[in-house]
């Protein structure tokens, strides 16, 4: 394996761990574990899980919003109710599907000001979300309507059912 | 101290915590230390951190829905601004104001199936809120306005710009 696969094979594990787990959950070992990768070599290539964690959000955000919010926008429909249901990244987990969980909106919900690096990234992804959406409060608020119908799904796997 | 009070300040730090740190975050030794009572004496009183989590989530619920769902949603306008952008509960942590933290929409996105009765305990919250914001899909489209405004404001702390 070449150092650049191991790193992407880090990227790779965080994306998807991230997907279905809050950011207090993923440790450097299980992402190792599930990178197949020694936690000995992790610090060759990420600083700390931050660092790593901005690399998967800058990855996974490229993906979703290449293959996702874009085709979204382009129907005239920044909200498909599938997409909002079941949000996932090609390439993640589960065959590419994963039904409940939005990898930012949970990283959202779950860091704090101990990850001030990680939550300005998110809070720029929002930015450039929302300008996709039309900018100014319409854009912020169509953006809001889609990460609460996540949020929502969350506590509600199963969907909303009335 | 009495029992009964013991109880009681460890459902109070468990709000305070859960109200600003995900739940993979907040651990029984972090609450115990928060609400002064030994760790041993923890067991006495939940079987669980998500026995006590959802007995938490009782609480706040009860607290928010009077002293701000109802209100608001008096007022005509059940998203009030200062609300969503800093949503709090009387009584809890910094005197009363915990400025970038929403306790139920941050669960909801920090709880897995691994946590299942807490996430239903959050699912049938999010259905009485609903309800409680006119029901059916207009219930549910203007509750989640309201946790994607909280979702954003996590990740935006000192608000949105433009």
């Amino acid at each position: 394996m070449t150092s650049n696969s191991t790193r992407e094979r880090l990227v790779e594990a965080a994306i998807d761990l991230l997907h279905v787990h809050a950011y207090p959950a993923v440790g450097v070992q299980a992402i190792c574990e599930s990178a197949g990768v020694r936690k000995g070599s992790f610090y060759h290539f990420f600083g700390s899980k931050e660092d790593l964690a901005i690399t998967a959000v800058d990855e996974a955000w490229a993906r979703y919003r290449t293959l996702v919010v874009e085709p979204a926008i382009a129907t005239g429909d920044p909200i498909p109710t599938a997409e909002a249901e079941s949000p996932c990244l090609p390439g993640s987990a589960d065959g590419g599907r994963v039904p409940h969980g939005c990898m930012f909106c949970r990283l959202a919900a779950s860091v704090t000001e101990q990850e001030p690096r990680l939550q300005q990234r998110l809070g720029d992804l929002f930015g450039e979300w929302a300008d996709m959406l039309g900018g100014g409060s319409e854009g912020w608020a169509t953006l809001a309507d889609l990460q609460g119908r996540l949020v929502i799904g969350f506590a509600l796997p199963e969907g909303v059912t009335s």
